[in-house]
């Protein structure tokens, strides 16, 4: 998926690399990274231009890291982004990337949803997937129950009270809908409704923007 | 472009438009809507299923606006947004669309520069491109000097002060640089540089989320 993604795959998740495949036209001095990190642990690299022209997305591809699809358990201490059925790709991907530069490690994903293994979700998140600790289930409920210590604030477009004015009180998690439909109203009664105000010329934000607009209202106090 | 587009497309533009097809086969409430809107402003409607098949850049398309493509003079009074050389087109639109939500209507765009009129920003505005002025320009500094009563507020990775700590004295522009490079260094000696911060274990924040999260920051106050 290219050099800079296969260097935070090897920096962040070593134990899930099967495999580092190298174009052999590949050159740049990143090469050398990529070759210490895999001696280092132990991966095997192969230099193979067939399988990149064949798997490669986008030209100009180079590198491809090989790895094992995993799942973690979340923090139960650290404060938690939910996306409840997102779609899509480009925005899965430019949340993780947000949460990453506000500090947030944590990803609950409301299935059914968009898969963050996509290349375009790895792409857009820019290296930040790798550093996110994240796990599908299968309904909200079942995701409240496992980490039945976060208090949890449900972004809605008819929420009860403004971002601003709200006291998030950790582990909190801030709990965002699917794009086209937000959140189911009966969401409600699992905490605080929240909002953010924008002007009525607009249905609503976009979904990574409303995120952003959370984590970075969360952050800045 | 689909129902909803050409329906924001008659209600912002109406002198822009030449032309609106409609598939044979196509149905629903919004269709009287938009035979309404033309027959008041005398904009003719054509049956044409090979037009629409022909141009449709996604399936179930059923509906198509033809306008003239138009730039107009920015407000002297309100606050802009500047965006130097966008090159992404799900940028451009999403900030429109972020725009319209905090009450921004005026866009200056710094060429080189992706198409504001591509289908893919107009999607991705979802409707709030037609509520947009915009213009381009070949130079920042050609902006400056057309809006010389704006004061700007240019936002860097190392800006001289923290977003949050800014006072915007209006009218201002919101100055933002391009996704890979950002804006040049030189470009602080035009007014007060800013930073949003955010954690070094990513390089930057997307683009539109940076442009969204300083637009929420100045509306919120």
């Amino acid at each position: 998926m290219g050099v800079y993604p296969t260097i935070d795959l090897l920096k962040h998740r070593p134990e899930k690399v099967l495999k580092v495949f190298i174009h052999p036209d590949a050159e740049g001095n990143r090469l050398e990274d990529i070759h210490g990190m895999c001696k280092k642990n132990d991966i095997h690299i192969e230099y193979n231009a067939m399988v990149i022209e064949k798997l490669a997305v986008k030209g100009n591809t180079y590198v491809m890291g090989v790895f094992e699809k995993y799942e973690e358990e979340l923090s139960k201490e650290k404060n938690h982004v939910v996306l409840v059925e997102p779609r899509n790709l480009g925005n899965i991907g430019t949340i993780v990337r947000t949460m990453a530069g506000f500090g947030f490690e944590d990803l609950a994903i409301i299935r059914p949803a968009a898969d963050v293994w996509d290349p375009m979700v790895v792409r857009s998140a820019m290296g930040s997937l790798f550093q996110t600790r994240f796990k599908h289930f299968d309904t909200y409920e079942e995701y409240i129950k496992e980490y039945e210590g976060h208090n949890q604030y449900l972004f809605m477009l008819d929420g009860a009270q403004e971002v601003k004015d709200v006291k998030f009180e950790g582990p909190y998690s801030i709990v965002q809908g699917n794009e086209s439909k937000g959140l189911p109203d009966h969401f409600k009664e699992h905490g605080t409704s929240v909002y953010i105000p924008h002007a009525d010329n607009i249905d609503s934000l976009n979904l990574s923007i409303a995120t952003a607009i959370s984590l970075y209202e969360v952050s800045s106090r």
